[in-house]
């Protein structure tokens, strides 16, 4: 078992266990019944029932006492017990790093963030691949020794580029794709067929700003703060569950183009930290809002 | 002259000349020059030149030279040179507190803060009364010693209601009238009556929540932040020209009631905040925008 | 059982158990078994292991799934279970409002604020009398209906006051003191009395600016943030164990008295922030340092 | 006259006069009086008196109303008025870039963010050499085609390897020196060389935790906060004159190894904040205190 995992807020050699499903009693009984009775210990656990949607998540982080820990028979007893409470549960290594393609247009700002990120060990992924509709940030990628694919995309061939996206994350077998100030809408279908596994990071406090150039509409309002917003994707444009949200102050000053300047450090750190919760399995989904275990 | 002004962020003893003016060659000397001629120190003094909209704004601290200071001859000589500039100007002296009105219903938070801060000097204000559509805070009034007006509304009295509002206001000599949560809407009138002169605090970033209940909307969208935007208040509602705004961070454990609960104490800050400014001649509207000199 | 709880940050209507001992298999499963087996419900749980101090800390929110619950008898069974880990608990009721004496010297700002929340509901405390050794806070308390002593200090009288405030303490059932900018260093005897329930706001973020006029200090650094730190007090004078911490950007148009003004916002956020997390049973104390589970 | 300024927070194409000199009244007017008699339009101007230190500091972005501007006679014409009030003046074209050394360790977060901003015209400034004692971040240098000098240093060499790392200051005509996580304490020669000219980022909240490291010491304290403090150096080892903080919330949950993560991105922003006001003549130094003119 190797501790390789610099990932923050994570301990170091832990596995992590997560787990959802509908309320009743003794849902989180069993499953820390479970890790005992495995001779695991918890090193971290956090739990939340929202009476609202009646619904039960769970993420443990826990260290097995023996040496020898087997996973597969791990999670093939825990089974048993987690279908009794219709739970939908994960496993994840303390080693796991995430195989993730990163999309991106023109702007490098959030894919020069992140990218360092992931060569310094900060983030647990493995990023197989930089997808673009432009060609401008394969040197970018070069340099980190990553495949770039440019699939330029134009109303005509928006289906067939998309196509071509889908067998790159099919491919290198990502279990996440990070829209880096991708700007382009997705459709409907590459939406689904990404449900739960895509993060956007769109440059506005959502749902303040939706759409196009927002920097200018928040100009036109004279606002005092700027923000961002990493989501998941789904088929409603700029309505994803909200991961995280962060803001800068403005000011008067500030001209449409500072906004956009300005915009970019809140941008890199909203997106970096969305990522990071999603890799260390800190964020459950479901129906539109999102639970997340911060520390 | 008096020297009791304890507010912050304007030093003690010095008066403050504040003007705008469509932008010219000149703008800041033509200011600059007469102090110096009427043997002024300026003390801090902040421009802007809104290249956009062409509109020149100036704000001067300065302290006379002098043991006598002959406030009238320095306004009747200025506006002689300001005028050459179709230039607005504003002096203010240092022991000015402004004649203020501040309107209710029932939530006291606001108005708790404002009174505390208006008790310890803080806030150079001068409350003359506080004016509600419901009896419930007048404890809270007459403890500070203030009149408290009870103007119940209904649809059919509001024309009516608005009048009572406009007489206290005229009456007091009320030069701000302050919304700390009114929660009434008032009529294109009134908002023009009380132009660049009524601020207002809502409980939520603007414009992404606009309209009734904002923390039972923010829910709903499982928004990571919460904020509060003090704004001047115009015929468009919760779309006048923004002052301040305010954030903090919540989670989905904050169900709509705690979102209240936790907005609160930004509301208070941002409202209080927009108010010192403007009673420091730190905010200068023009158009749907604002210029705001913070130090 | 009443529902009166008005705090923000835990659920109305469900009981707090929280639980301390030293790091060993089934600290967990030890609470959350008996939890079922007693068909109480887990609405929310954190728990934490310090691998640095070996030390294992639980907090639990649940709700009984029967009308009756029995809390003494609640208690009793799990001592039984507690005992075989070293592990120390304590059940707070969903009506539980903490017996509370807060101290003062002349500034108000902390106690106003604290006296706000206390009236409007959003702290679960029972303040009992307000202690000071000046007369100037008498009003504030009265206007709250709350009893207050002045108890005059000077050096030779230190020991007869303390004396005093204790008999306050003591006769009032009082759980929690807050010293609320009481400005007056106790002895190392009154400190070990309150160990662990008096909680004292220092207006600088410690350890940066220990003993008196910090924000005087801070003017000579010229810092750009000013700070207050809110923690347990211990016989070694202003570095008993953090609770809560808050910052305000200043620059360098604020004078000394500037930040003293400029601070008062935040040392009444940062107190009441570290109060609450107090009553709510969120704050656990191991020897120099707090284990504290914010949502 | 080139226009390609991107700086964030200094309008294209406006030249930039800043002075200070003893408070004396017409300090203002000696300023704004030449420019309008130049014909040049002032955008945006501060001016501050610290009444401590009876010291004026003014900060002015002017644009030339005529197309040939004479940068050199309006110095010349300047000077002998400014000469009157012993006023130290300095006047930056529109398309400045500052002449750069960095100077780096091991640790690559200050020195990757610097660049990335660098390469995208982010901050205007000219970087001619990025200086180390460890040869590990010359493939990032490399990347961006910079000089890359590996300086090693020990106890006996200290005064050799300064000399080094002197005469490539000089060699490249680098006006500001930017100490990107350093490590190394310079010689006090060394701090006198480059007084005023070499900013340095210390990973805590001065004068919190000066020393060696600080992530540990806050750790040990148990703070809530970590931050980070961007300041001039001077012989007086993390004590120089303060140019902008920051701070992140921490929590029980952060070993040392994670403090020493989370504070990274901290460092980052720090940092490059004081290098843009810096380069943007934002910030102004005088004894042990500077007076920085933010927006």
């Amino acid at each position: 078992m190797s501790h390789m995992n610099a990932s923050i807020g994570k301990s170091a050699g832990t596995w992590v266990l997560t787990a959802q499903c509908p309320s009743r009693l003794g849902t989180v009984d069993v499953v820390t019944r479970f890790l005992k009775e495995s001779r695991c210990y918890i090193t971290e656990q956090q739990s939340f029932d929202d009476r609202l949607s009646e619904r039960f998540f769970i993420r443990t982080e826990f260290r097995p006492m023996d040496a020898e820990f087997d996973a597969g028979a791990f999670q093939a007893d825990f089974a048993a017990r987690a279908g009794e409470f219709d739970m939908a549960f994960e496993l994840t290594a303390p080693d796991a790093r995430l195989p993730v393609v990163i999309m991106v247009s023109k702007a490098d700002h959030c894919l020069n963030d992140l990218l360092y990120r992931y060569r310094t060990g900060q983030l647990s992924i493995d990023i197989r691949a930089v997808v673009s509709n432009h060609p401008d940030l394969e040197p970018l990628a070069a340099w980190h020794d990553l495949p770039y694919y440019h699939f330029p995309i134009t109303p005509e061939t928006k289906a067939e580029q998309e196509a071509q996206v889908w067998q790159v994350v099919q491919d290198t077998g990502a279990e996440l794709v990070i829209l880096a100030r991708y700007m382009q809408v997705l459709s409907s279908e590459m939406c689904e067929k990404l449900s739960g596994r895509a993060i956007n990071i769109h440059h506005s406090l959502l749902p303040g700003f939706k759409g196009a150039k927002p920097y200018h509409q928040a100009y036109e309002k004279g606002v005092k703060l700027v923000g961002a917003t990493a989501h998941y994707i789904n088929d409603d444009l700029d309505e994803g569950p909200i991961i995280t949200q962060g803001v800068d102050p403005v000011s008067h000053a500030d001209y449409p183009e500072d906004l956009v300047a300005k915009g970019r450090d809140v941008e890199c750190l909203t997106l970096a930290r969305a990522v990071a919760y999603h890799v260390e399995r800190r964020v459950f989904l479901h129906k539109r809002r999102t639970v997340v275990f911060t520390r």
